[in-house]
């Protein structure tokens, strides 16, 4: 936190992964919108599956997942790496290259085989940790939702 | 990561927050729809103030925060502790009891001056550590959505 005192006292926040992403093949180059269409699996900690009463096949769950290949940032880019598009601050994008390089996607449950999600519109890659997975619900995640 | 073996390596994941949530006066007792109607400051790391071109008052951004106050979980809950309502699966719900007690929220900008942003609709609470700001945007965060 910069050079000031810090009057929180928090100045790490280390967390355990609850389970990994599993995606076939090699996506190398894929977009964005590739990766969402293409259906992976979330592997949970077995220890955890009793978290995951009521998440069921067409439903929809926002998966907080750790971008474990991203490396390095910058304060401002071009969405996308699109020079057409204007310079923007980092956290007025949803770029992976980011100081807290954290992912949140909302994805649609396909199925639920004890631990193992299947789920679609994730754009998460193999081996992503996964830190968290919420109700996805517009009274949190839409502006002005009630 | 349970008892087997981990194929990813990825153990823990340490993150640095950008900042802190700073909210007045003393809101021991109030619901989260008083706590998200009460305006609060993300006061950010000034290292980190170019990240904010393009956050301008009016707009809606997602605040990934650390619930700080939490402790400990359990895997099933009634929301809200309301026992009429159905147990489910922590990730079945937005409970901030949970394995990686991060919040997210989206918030609606007031105002911005330098470093310092006013929001409204958050729930965290103060010193809330906050690990990110993303554009609010229906892509990643409405199911369905294109």
């Amino acid at each position: 936190m910069g050079t000031g005192p810090d009057p929180h006292g928090v100045r790490s926040v280390t967390l355990t992964p609850i389970g990994f992403v599993e995606r076939d093949g090699d996506v190398e180059g894929w977009s964005i919108e590739a990766l969402r269409s293409q259906p992976v699996r979330i592997r949970l900690d077995p220890a955890l599956v009793d978290g995951l009463l009521g998440v069921e096949p067409g439903s929809d769950i926002l998966v907080l997942f750790y971008c474990h290949l991203s490396s390095g940032y910058t304060l401002q880019l071009h969405p996308r790496g699109d020079l057409s598009r204007p310079l923007q601050g980092v956290f007025a994008t949803r770029s992976q290259y980011r100081p807290n390089p954290i992912g949140v996607t909302v994805a649609r449950v396909l199925r639920v085989d004890g631990s193992v999600l299947q789920v679609v519109g994730l754009d998460a890659l193999d081996g992503s940790p996964v830190l968290d997975l919420k109700k996805s619900t517009s009274t949190f995640d839409v502006p002005g939702a009630e």
